[in-house]
């Protein structure tokens, strides 16, 4: 916001008077809620559209109008995400002055404050999310992260800080920083009259719909990256955080709602990764390469971002792997010898040994799938092999079904091994029949 | 079809001189492709809606025909999902003699064979499913398992055996085994003719529209079951086999398209599992178990169903793992002392201990997002803490990035392990100053 100017001098006034308390220290009460209040910034987002709306009665619109809007709108737009934020807030890749200075240029007409205090808020906002210092924080309510951490005055004091000296060194930043205050009013409200009054008389016209209402879009476009990109959609990278990604808040934001791959991978001028997805910035970005004012595109290797993928998915899995029943744990099983289990077996218990692990079917004879004399046929017997091909190859849903009628495990594995060792041992051991 | 009387036929003829090689024995050639051709089915699956498609161009559609058309199409179609598939191939419920008398006549009335060969063939393309057992295996292309199986003639000895003595014992399956032609002539032809003539004398349209058509369309239907859900949609459960699901085969099929989860889980009496997806037959038989016509119906445990999912998401997520660079494993690396690394890093290699593995920073410095000092800080240090948040917490992005500029493992593991064995060993040692 243009209010940003205001924070940053109230921020230089309290560092004067810094015993003072601070407004936001003390609670809000009816006596004194018009005191937290930022009314600057409460005229420039909700008091300007206001009256926007109400001239737009008496101001037709000429077609003209609507289109330059239009495509002013996506230039100051593009000012706030192509240049703001992904060029000066995240140095995702470089420009040459012409580029700056268009950025520069119509970023200032978004009227969201200077390059400076933007970049500066937004990296705390990258570095502190979700925790108190993050300056918009949706942990404090959607509406707080979209437009009331503006409208509610702010201890400068809280927001998180962050290295900014790359950007006191870009002359057009402090340039724009500076003069902000002109390149807010010119930009903002009289270029856009000038080219509607000058190109086909409709000074009007452009003051309401290119000015003030168009600034009204673009705010409230780009105030969502705040408020819906963390709030609606899926979490593919990681989810200990807010940042999501939905395209719906793409459409709306000229790309920017690849947010939870944005926060993960905020040096990558890219937000959305795939062809398929609606990202204008970075297609913007791209193009202003091929024309030699962009240069240094920086790019995660697509080997890390699946990495981070697959960890994130893998995550989701564990969690729902520890809520589901797994069996008896195989070192909790009671200790069998292989001629214990025969004998039980013999003896009227239906146990089936598979791969070493003593089952108790008795339950499950008469629900067999293949029928009562197939499984009958394993009990006693090491049933490894026709359990697992032999006779019929059991599905996956099979062993998972198997593995919850454990009791037990047989000394020394399947029946091979004790036969193995019985040969090495020169001793005599009793055979199944069949 | 009704042809599968004719195959059981051919295999008694074929007991009895099981000497003489079998047409399928000999290859397809331009002199004995016709020897090759099942012409009885080929009459019933292609010669039939042929003639009623011509015989309906003057019949004129009475719209009372019309809807019965379409209910017994439906009646038919659940004679073969309900009652062939899910009651009597896989006994996933049981069922009284009322619905089991029903299931076989209107069964027969969709012209598919009788109840004993169909789930006989059904139970060998589960049990032996893509090989060359599996009957209809989609392994031979997609038009083989949808029609060209009952198409061209089969070497009956080729099919899978399995046991179906519980459908012998069965005297609904016997009977209608036994009068299988008088079944299916009257439930598939003439009740139709007799509902629509006596009803509103329709005659012709019943055997035109409720007859002929009606049974080429359950045909269809019920075959694409063989193809459709072998070819198209997810594998959520197991990808070894071809069996797909897919809502689109769902809706074609009377709720047979969750074709994964079924094979997977055949005893199963629901296709479907989610409320919200498509399988009217699972809630016919639920009605039946409502009014008392139906018992018994077998469910997998949730749980045990959760566990496939898992093992399956589990092993595409193990595969996608194996095809990324995940570094060099820790084993693979050189071990350095502490002492080692700390010099090298004095004397020009950028060099960053973190949990104990070194990591070579050089060609990263000038593009670290948090800025060249705060990287530059952690060189010859034990960075373990400000990393991971002593100064900022890295994402898991970071993390990543990092493990690929793996260059050694550290003796002993991090700074505070080699100060600890130090103190223990009384020895003295150099410690970073900063
Ligand atoms: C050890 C002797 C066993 C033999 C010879 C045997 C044989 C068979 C056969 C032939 C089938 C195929 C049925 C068909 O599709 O027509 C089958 C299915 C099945 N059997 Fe067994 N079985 C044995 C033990 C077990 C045990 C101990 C279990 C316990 C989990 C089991 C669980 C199943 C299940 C769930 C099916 C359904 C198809 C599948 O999910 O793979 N079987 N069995
Ligand atoms: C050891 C000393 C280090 C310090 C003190 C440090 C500090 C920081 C800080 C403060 C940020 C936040 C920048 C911002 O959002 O404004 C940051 C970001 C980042 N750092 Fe470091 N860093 C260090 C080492 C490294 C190393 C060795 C790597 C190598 C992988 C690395 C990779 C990154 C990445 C990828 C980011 C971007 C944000 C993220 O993905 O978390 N840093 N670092
Ligand atoms: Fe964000
Ligand atoms: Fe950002
Ligand atoms: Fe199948
Ligand atoms: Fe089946």
């Amino acid at each position: 916001m243009a209010a940003g100017q205001t924070t940053t001098a109230k921020r230089a006034a309290s560092r004067h008077d810094s015993t003072k308390p601070h407004i936001t220290d003390s609670p809000i009460t009816r006596a004194n809620w018009y005191k937290h209040v930022n009314w600057l910034n409460v005229a420039l987002i909700v008091g300007m559209p206001v009256y926007g709306l109400i001239a737009a009665i008496w101001t037709p619109l000429v077609w003209k109008t609507a289109v330059f809007s239009v495509l002013y709108y996506f230039a100051t737009g593009l000012g706030i995400t192509a240049g703001y934020h992904r060029l000066w807030a995240h140095t995702s890749y470089s420009a040459g002055l012409t580029l700056r200075i268009f950025f520069a240029a119509v970023g200032g007409g978004a009227v969201e404050g200077s390059i400076r205090w933007w970049a500066r808020d937004h990296r705390a906002h990258h570095r502190y999310t979700d925790t108190d210092k993050d300056p918009y924080s949706v942990r404090k309510g959607l509406l707080y992260s979209h437009i009331g951490w503006m409208i509610m005055k702010q201890n400068p004091k809280r927001i998180g800080r962050t290295d900014i000296s790359d950007l006191n060194n870009d002359k057009v930043v402090q340039w724009q920083h500076r003069n902000y205050l002109k390149v807010v009013v010119f930009m903002g409200l009289i270029f856009p009259c000038l080219v509607t009054g000058l190109g086909w008389g409709d000074w009007a016209g452009g003051f309401v719909y290119a000015g003030i209402l168009r600034i009204f879009f673009v705010q409230q476009a780009t105030f969502c990256v705040n408020s819906v990109a963390h709030w609606l959609g899926d979490q593919p990278f990681d989810d200990r955080n807010s940042p999501r990604d939905h395209a719906i808040t793409a459409y709306i934001t000229l790309g920017e709602g690849y947010h939870n791959f944005h926060h993960e991978f905020p040096s990558d001028y890219r937000n959305a990764i795939e062809w398929h997805q609606y990202d204008p910035t970075k297609w913007f970005i791209w193009v202003c390469k091929q024309l030699g004012l962009a240069y240094d595109l920086k790019q995660f290797r697509q080997n890390e971002i699946e990495k981070g993928r697959l960890q994130q998915q893998q995550k989701k899995l564990d969690q729902a792997r520890s809520k589901l029943d797994w069996g008896i744990p195989i070192e909790q099983l009671p200790v069998l010898e292989w001629d214990d289990y025969q004998d039980q077996a013999r003896n009227g218990r239906a146990l089936i040994a598979v791969a070493g692990i003593v089952h108790d079917v008795t339950d499950f004879i008469k629900h067999h799938p293949g029928g009562k004399t197939m499984i009958t046929s394993g009990i006693g017997k090491d049933a490894t092999a026709i359990f697992n091909g032999g006779v019929y190859d059991h599905s996956n849903a099979a062993h998972n079904l198997l593995s919850t009628m454990r009791v037990g495990v047989i000394r020394g594995g399947c029946e091979v091994e004790i036969w193995k060792r019985a040969q090495r041992e020169n001793k005599d051991i009793r055979f199944v029949t069949d």
